[in-house]
């Protein structure tokens, strides 16, 4: 097997302040598929595309933001080996047993320098993506709102950028893919662990542990402004977009859930391999680094994130 | 490194009848990039968002076919492991030295069990995109024709398709991706060693070593809208497309060179994961498999190949 | 007001076999939107973008084919000028009362040289397209299918091109936008009442009054995909596509109802004015003015029709 | 003939402030065809599937801004009937030589009440579009930059907006498609001459004869954001895009000449009849009316302007 190792961001659990609301957004006008609700309320989603059993959970809370972000790993033997990196590397590492999440086995806790919350597990219950496996058609009927595709990656602001990376790149085995960077300073680091352009994102920001957003991916640029038209049409809170990203070329758009957590719904367009030159974008140029068109930051994309 | 072993779909060699007329076709019309022509009078192309010098060598010939298809793997230690496991595996392997292709490191050269030519190398000089690493723009100007992004898989047809997929899945640890099964026998199958939905595939066909196609990515649907344009605009003989395979979902195009090795330019719509499931298409049901809309497969399509 | 005269095609009759499974083919599947029953138990629908009741009419009969060809004129003096204008270039006229088509006021009908049934209106109740006046959406939701945006045209075989067209220039002030001819035979008219490409087309062709299809536009190429993957999915008898029209430069897909009427969804891609140069296909050529990609005519699309 | 009276916007002559840069940016990023140079020095320029002469006139000046917008109308007899039409509203009307702009027959030049000079003719020089009239390809080959198809329409500021809409609907024929409203106050005038969205908009501010931005036609959303990229590539200043406009549906991208002229390139996505139902935006919705998506207008949007 080619890929090894952690193989993708499996789910984020969000919190928001009404559990209702906050459905009907991330179900009925994103498109994600309700799976499960579970004795705490928690409500279990996925990207349509996506196999397993759910990759958002939203849990009401008095305040929003992300509770954790958790990634799938090959299997159980390469969750106890990087429970046991992890370790090494210094990190508090708690076990969640199985069950504590619905369809999902044990998980591994462990608090990144920047102060999220990430986790690791190896199995899921297999719910499948709405086609049978004999001859499939392509897509599903059926989707509704922006039919997100998959949960796709976070992107999270913290202080210590250079210890979280450190712990993604060294004991996770992430790959940087793309960095903004003023002089020595990495403010910016865009990490890998498939061929994507990224898996998670951090940005060196003050304060622990904040989530700048949420990300699914979309099949199409038409399919971007479809959830424009939608965001207009639902009135959902945008911040930015249609527009392309400098930083992995993603063609995107931002807006934010009933509760102020921000999403982002993107069409990819770039491939990395263990090979590909790791591209910088400099500190003079952050506005088109992060909107390659307008090539300047809005105060909002640059303030606003949710809670630890 | 999450991505390990084979990498990736390195570089096609073709042969063709007349070296001349076949840059036309792969240079201007789909607008691969000339990179280098060698001592043997060998020219040497790549798609523009690859990095290595490469991807696609042209050897001016008698007949028309592929000489050899190679893959580039994770290093120099991943590249004598696989040697060893071919050996291992009941495989003649010999070494291609270094310089034998320009920019192209040492090569370890099989043949599968369905009589094709198989390369492996570790090592091909760096290139680049034609954008810089440093603030890039998310494509170059200049590009031509059909803009090809990458060199992405080849289709081959041979007889003993079991012990190629063993070899391909067993010892380079590609994996089974999507099939056409007709009871119990497997008539087609996708593998990739990536997140790609295949890498190479196979058609057990009588007959050994046939070349079916060499595929090159593109970025949309439009885009292949425009290569069908261009195929009619230059008088590329066209084998069928627009349209959508089922089998991965591409939305695809042929057509044939000048000297009758068929080409594919697609647009991608899957991926997949070490536990995604496999995808099986019946016999019965082959010409939905193969081309989603008309679920009628073309004679042509089935008996036109290139020589060993 | 610049545009007078004949505004647009307005509807079409069709004869269908089963109505309700023709229903489910054109509502359910085509996307047109059904807006009414009448008490002979015809269907009426339309394409979501157009406001009056109705495009097009559903009639239950023995054979398949197309009843008449409707077209919608500025107002009531225009089509009494028109009606005196066909009885002076020597057609029967016959006048069909206000309410043989509810919602639809008086027609005026005249068979074509071609043998076809044209007629001319000017009122047919405003239904809106469900969106509304005052801050529009772009589309309104709950769309099903290929989601139609409108009837478009239709394309008929016939023997006597050289009168029909006569009459629809002469008489009805079409405007001749393409053509294909072989030396001095115009084998196909493509006749405009606006600036499109073709509101009613003529092809040269043994027989009167087939039907060759009825046309429904998209509103983009992604859009035809998405149509030709519900052909399959809903297992409707493709004809050809998807793929351009050289004629046109349309990007289109043709398939069946269950009754055999040929459909067209497509999407355009020009637009004329009256100053526009006619452009012409010659006959060795035809393949590529019909198919631009495969250059090639299918048995299918010559010779089936529906009929009279 | 269905289309009669004005055609469609024919040209608009543009002051420049070094018309060797602004033809840079018109012909090499925007992708105009330049045409011809006349001996006053002024450029002549035309969007790629444009059969006229030129659509574009550059001119070097002190002060950026519109000379005159020109509409083609359909032959002489129009021009002089809507020459005399002109003045019996009250419009100083000026025949403007042939040959003043070479390539173009003689002008009917005359200001409307809001301080704009706009020119009616009836003759320019047939150029052709790059493709033969017979056997045509959808696309001529070298097509550089954003690829513009036609020059569409110019959007206008000016004080006395009711009696320009009264001159171009009671006198020139023009309808009105789509308006902002406040109360009873007529804001914004979308109007056009054909089944377009508007061949030209009038907003109500302050100050005569403002040029708000020169408008080009694009084929696709996918277009929209290829020159979104190449406005960044090329380092032009980017006013607000990619987006839709709630008025007319419109997928649009605005940016500067570099002399400060506002130029517009989008893709269309609706068309009107006669009968189509005018659509009103409310003044509380403007944002929402003007830029669909973020629902909020931006200074510079509503502020800069060129001069009369």
């Amino acid at each position: 097997m080619s890929m090894t190792g952690v193989l993708r961001p499996g789910h984020v659990q969000l919190r928001v302040l009404d559990i209702e609301e906050a459905v009907v957004h991330y179900r009925d006008y994103m498109g994600l598929i309700e799976t499960h609700r579970d004795d705490q309320g928690r409500i279990y989603l996925k990207g349509w595309d996506e196999q397993d059993w759910f990759s958002v959970v939203l849990r009401e809370a008095d305040d929003a933001g992300m509770d954790h972000m958790a990634f799938k790993v090959l299997d159980e033997e390469t969750l106890w080996r990087l429970q046991s990196d992890l370790k090494k590397f210094g990190c508090d590492v708690e076990r969640i047993p199985e069950g504590e999440l619905d369809h999902c086995g044990e998980r591994v806790r462990f608090v990144a320098p920047t102060g999220h919350v990430f986790e690791l597990y190896a199995n899921k219950d297999h719910h499948g993506n709405g086609i049978p496996t004999t001859n499939p058609a392509p897509w599903p009927e059926g989707l509704k709102g922006m039919q997100a595709v998959r949960f796709d990656h976070c992107l999270v602001y913290g202080e210590d950028l250079d210890a979280s990376v450190k712990l993604f790149t060294e004991v996770l085995g992430f790959q940087l893919t793309e960095q903004i960077v003023d002089g020595d300073l990495q403010l910016a680091a865009f990490l890998t662990c498939s061929m994507k352009a990224h898996d998670v994102a951090f940005i060196r920001q003050e304060g622990p542990g904040k989530l700048h957003h949420a990300s699914f991916l979309l099949k199409t640029w038409e399919e971007v402004l479809r959830a424009a038209d939608i965001i207009s049409m639902k009135d959902i809170p945008i911040d930015i977009g249609p527009t392309r990203h400098g930083l992995t070329r993603g063609q995107t758009i931002y807006f934010f859930d009933p509760s102020g957590n921000r999403n982002e719904v993107f069409a990819e367009d770039s491939h990395v391999y263990p090979d590909t030159p790791v591209l910088t974008w400099t500190a003079d140029n952050i506005g088109q680094a992060i909107f390659y068109h307008s090539r300047e930051l809005n105060e909002r994309f640059m303030g606003v994130t949710t809670g630890a």
